[in-house]
């Protein structure tokens, strides 16, 4: 049995780009059941369409044989569906895929216009899974009727815990997140669990191209926006065509993302890129910078420790001197949130090695706590370091509300308790409009 | 006018291993020209074979059309030279490739076998270029009628500082060394100049697999063993058939290459090989255990310093853990030698970040002083640093002397100087059988 994926841009010129999405077979129907009807659209979900938020891509699963690739969508008129193509910023689009009887309806709703004191709230997940936990997890930032995107950190599916990869996980996983994926675009970040590297699956001569496949290729599906736009101009910034590692700007925020386990070294192409986007950043249009990594830079636990150093050490001084907000990472399965500081000063021969406070470093969060399928991560490296302000080893989401140039909340929820009840919080002061000591 | 490659093994069994190459057009003559006559064979250049140097690789470039990939070859007895296929450990053979008037005749020497005490000398040379400085560096190494064999550490032709990466640039250095490479194998690392990153080059989509595309596809011609037949079993060790990293053996050393340009995280395909390759290296069968790079993890000039930082924070302990005898890099264009020491001790928050003397820890070389085509490095950080033992601007190359399971002695010659003079020299103790300090 084969399966068929299709991908539709919504752009702000009304106009559909459709593009065939080569998909792999063996599907199975476990966890999440298919919906009912013959060949109906599954695992949908969308994604930020360009950079700026102006466009949206639809993207589903057919399994049995190509559906119809065609997405109509009209605005949400609150007393009745408004049919035709207006297009708005802060709307409610509905929208239809799938034929006759197996035709499903979703939503989403258009972010504002990029703008200094744009106020939006960002869901944080990381390391997802399917399990049980994942379930609260999902279920949880479900039940928040805050969140209008998500910032995801790494590790999805988990397929690769399983034999050979198991890539009919992929398909139950994009079962499973569409109930938030279909109606909100979440931003994709690459963990180690989208490596892929499987050399006894493919030819000697083809490993060096074979890391990242799945990830790349369902990120037809299920990564952000490049698949079929492109996050930039490519004739502008050819060199984030790399999937692995872009940038886009949605309502006040910058939101950067980097790939762990790419190659990051000087003259290597992420390096390259990252130096020439950060001076792209503009503050007074997107005053939020946010950056997204799988493996933590900083991290107290007993579990992947000072296994970001190598990436630390290469852009840190770059974090520091371009005043990123916050950064937050996966990884760990369990809860961090750092004090604001840096390390720099180090010179290999001078002793300087020790975090300190700095109003221009960033805050590190580590969220991988999101479920995933290898368990809790719950030993800490003693005594808690100077520079971590609060540890937890429970499973969970964040919330970070922007509310303006200046302020912005954030919560972080454990899945044990109810959702308005903030396991930790904090209101985080922006690096360059308000770059002053949070309480 | 298209090119033509061609490669051919001898190995062991006396048997043929023949490969069609695909190579690069627009073929010009400059700097060393081409040999007389029709199509006649160039850039010819030998390898090792094998991961134990029982097997040679013989490759050449026939520019005008295909010829033949025959290579003839017989033993050299002295007074006179024995046809046939006998082949024995450290003995001479000439070999003929092409047909008619256009036939070239080079020799090679087979190696020891691999064996504790069997005595071997490595040249080293780094970031060697085509200019005046590259050819005195090659002609003052190829005088030296010790050395066997060369450790290179990255940096080959530097056709990537001419427009759009001047491929011709590949043609004229692979005349340039084929008075050494056509006669003893250069075990080759690759360098940023190899990165070949060329986004306006290529499609957008083809961008993230169009690495060290001329490095890797050149590779068939200048690279290490394992463009015919692989480095070790592909179905024992399919991870090293990765070509920017591989080891090999020869005589008492174990040399192990790594690329500083490619990902080296935790899960990544390098750090995987790198962790499974240690516990491989047998000091009783190889005593000396060799690692070459190309971005140094330890250098105290004002060019590139701490760009080897993010390996360094990987890989370091494990090369005190594994007792690496000497860690050779290029990159700097200058020559420096450190002590023998470490820095492992660092947990971010215990303040141990500074480098002192260990036993177990390498000495670090930096020998990029082959002669490039961008200058000299003569900026140094000061004070010296106490890692760094001594340090010179002038352009050179080394040797490696190893003369049996304890002792190796070791040579830095300035071109300025005549071969003889040592402008730096050190005996080694080897840190597995005789782990002194030095003198």
């Amino acid at each position: 049995m084969s399966q068929h994926c299709s991908c539709s841009t919504i752009s702000r010129h009304h106009e559909f780009l459709r593009e065939e999405v080569h998909c792999f077979p063996r599907f199975t129907h476990r966890g999440i059941p298919s919906p009912p009807g013959y060949n109906a659209p599954q695992q949908v979900h969308i994604t930020q369409g360009d950079q700026v938020g102006r466009a949206v891509i639809v993207s589903w699963v057919t399994p049995s044989e190509p559906g119809s690739s065609h997405v109509k969508y009209w605005k949400d008129s609150g007393d009745g569906s408004e049919p035709g193509y207006k297009e708005r910023y802060d709307t409610k689009y509905i929208y239809e895929i799938g034929d006759g009887d197996t035709a499903r309806w979703f939503s989403f709703t258009t972010p504002p216009p990029i703008g200094p004191d744009a106020s939006y709230t960002f869901g944080i997940i990381g390391d997802l899974g399917q399990t049980s936990d994942s379930n609260q997890t999902l279920e949880h930032y479900h039940s928040n009727t805050k969140g209008q995107a998500v910032l995801f950190v790494g590790d999805l599916s988990y397929a690769d815990d399983h034999p050979l990869h198991d890539n009919n996980r992929w398909d139950t996983w994009g079962r499973f997140v569409e109930k938030s994926v279909a109606y909100q675009p979440w931003i994709w970040t690459a963990g180690n669990h989208e490596i892929d590297f499987l050399p006894e699956m493919v030819l000697p001569s083809n490993v060096v191209t074979k890391l990242f496949v799945l990830y790349i290729y369902r990120g037809k599906l299920f990564h952000s926006s490049h698949s079929c736009t492109g996050i930039t101009p490519p004739t502008k910034h050819p060199k984030s065509t790399f999937p692995l590692w872009y940038s886009i700007k949605r309502a006040s925020a910058h939101i950067i993302v980097l790939s762990s386990y790419s190659a990051f070294g000087k003259y290597t192409p992420q390096y390259q890129w990252l130096e020439e986007e950060l001076p792209r950043v503009n503050r007074s249009e997107t005053p939020w910078l946010i950056v997204l990594l799988h493996s933590p830079m900083y991290n107290s636990y007993d579990y992947h420790f000072m296994e970001g150093e190598a990436m630390r050490v290469m852009f840190e001084p770059w974090f520091v001197q371009y005043k990123v907000d916050l950064v937050f990472s996966g990884h760990v399965h369990a809860y961090e949130r750092s004090h604001r500081f840096s390390n720099v000063a180090y010179r290999v021969s001078n002793g300087q090695c020790t975090p300190a406070y700095d109003k221009s470093g960033p805050v590190y969060i580590t969220i991988g706590d999101g479920g995933n399928v290898e368990g809790i991560a719950n030993r800490f490296t003693e005594p808690q370091p100077s520079y971590s302000a609060y540890r937890e080893a429970s499973f969970g989401h964040a919330m970070l509300e922007i509310k303006n140039r200046t302020h912005a909340y954030y919560t972080w929820h454990r899945n044990q308790d109810s959702e308005p009840v903030a396991g930790d919080s904090q209101w985080f002061y922006n690096r360059h409009w308000y770059p002053h000591e949070e309480p």
